[in-house]
């Protein structure tokens, strides 16, 4: 943990959170030892990014929220659009240009027991965070390193049961990469915490938006941005040997955005260097921030 | 949630837990929302169980967490020895004749990243709860209803990432059962927070104990009792259909003992009572409690 980090998150006790429906100071937050979220990590959670002091894609990440909620049955804890002016005024409170709104919302505080309770109050809490865009990364591009995709079968909910996609990002650590690539059998499904796709012979090709990926936003607006590019996409898994012989690979997130991966288990990735499709694709992106 | 579980768990604020190295009173504890146990499930966990004022299966149970802790890479917070002695003595200050030790261990506070950063400091909590036997489940028995097993593939390690157990939890629930009986393609692994065990022709049948269970403490004292009483024995995957001829059936956990399951998906199992050879396991787990 260095400096930067220290000063962004743990040591900044002063900044203004959302806890539950107030916007308060950090040090006023005491979270339970008896949260579900805190013992059986039950809980769900959205990054929205912040460009220009404003929320980028608002409606997909609140849609997402609903989803997971649904999907997990957490009921959120106040209307979506009573929830949204909350993050607004938070997002305001918090003065940030470039950074991410984070926000979870777990089932509640009961005696530890597997059996949901019933009548529990969910606990949410939120908070910006100052985060530059990873200009860097996004030129240069970053190395990969493949794994076995070990997580639970219901990836497209975006719950706080994190552990195994925090191990993935280690072993990526220690194999000397920046990322992982998982894949269940051989089949690509996405990264620790980004989708992922490749381009081989002109076609763009990313896993179908199923219970094996995160349905991610960032992911929808790529393929959105390729589909008004008239660059063909498949949605379809493809396998490690597809991946061996992509002419151009990326992945993609809220705070990621469209970062090349131009060097997988240590092989170049085509010429090694960011493809021309993705850089395309970087450019329309850009586009949709500037027109924030 | 109940009026006994209001005293039982939130609104004693005033019984002693430990954390970190403390035992101090409950109200004195405040997790950050910066706990990597809060975001990401980021933690390990044991509940050991207390017997006449006594801990049962205590070097069991430390093994087995140090096993977690090698797994994902968390370091105890000081040494194994240090900690048991302070385990004893909560348990001392808690007062309890029959009940539960529960303890977990997070990786630390941090801000938010999936990379696992360097040199964090991971935060113990622990309490001693009372709970009385099952006796009337264990002698009557309990209804199962069985669903798919989807969690992730290190179901050995006691993490807590236990979003899956509980909503599997709740499934039973919703189809009026007590309990889940989960399986992978067919073949039968393990309950929501129990090991789970037939007998069919006088063989007892249950999962090894590799990666898609977990490795339950009572588990391995019911089979070593088995091979005692010359039970024979068969630690190797067994299917549903192999379930639906069992002539018994029961389930296995630190807190719900050896309890038997007389009806699966609303069929009977043998009889529809506890089975003889499940009594007789029953009645030498009992004599394991007696010699404490």
């Amino acid at each position: 943990m260095d400096i930067i980090d220290l000063v962004r998150g743990v040591v900044r006790m002063d900044r203004p959170v959302l806890f539950q429906d107030r916007i308060v100071s950090k040090q006023e937050v005491n979270i339970s030892p008896d949260d579900r979220g805190y013992v059986f990590g039950d809980g769900i959670y959205e990054v929205f990014r912040i460009y220009n002091g404003k929320l980028y894609e608002t409606e997909a990440h609140m849609q997402r929220l609903l989803r997971s909620a649904q999907g997990v049955m957490i009921e959120l804890p106040y209307a979506p659009d009573a929830l949204l002016q909350r993050l607004q005024e938070l997002l305001q409170r918090s003065n940030i240009q470039d950074g991410i709104l984070y926000m979870q919302i777990t089932r509640g505080v009961a005696p530890r027991a597997h059996l949901i309770p019933d009548g529990l109050k969910p606990v949410l809490y939120a908070y910006c965070s100052p985060l530059e865009r990873p200009l860097e990364s996004m030129q240069r591009g970053i190395s990969a390193a493949t794994v076995e995709d070990i997580r639970w079968h219901r990836c497209d909910l975006k719950t706080l049961n994190l552990l195994p996609n925090t191990l993935a990002r280690h072993a990526a650590k220690q194999r000397g990469a920046s990322e992982v690539i998982m894949h269940r059998d051989g089949r690509v499904t996405e990264c620790s915490s980004s989708n992922f796709m490749i381009v081989r012979d002109g076609v763009l090709r990313t896993h179908p938006a199923n219970q094996w990926i995160l349905h991610g936003i960032t992911r929808q607006v790529v393929l959105r941005l390729a589909r008004e590019l008239s660059i063909p996409v498949e949605e379809e898994p493809f396998t490690l040997s597809d991946l061996a012989q992509a002419d151009e690979a990326f992945i993609t997130g809220t705070t990621t955005e469209i970062t090349p991966v131009v060097e997988i288990d240590g092989r170049k990735v085509g010429s090694g260097t960011p493809g021309e499709i993705t850089l395309r694709l970087q450019q329309a992106f850009e586009q949709t921030i500037r027109e924030l």
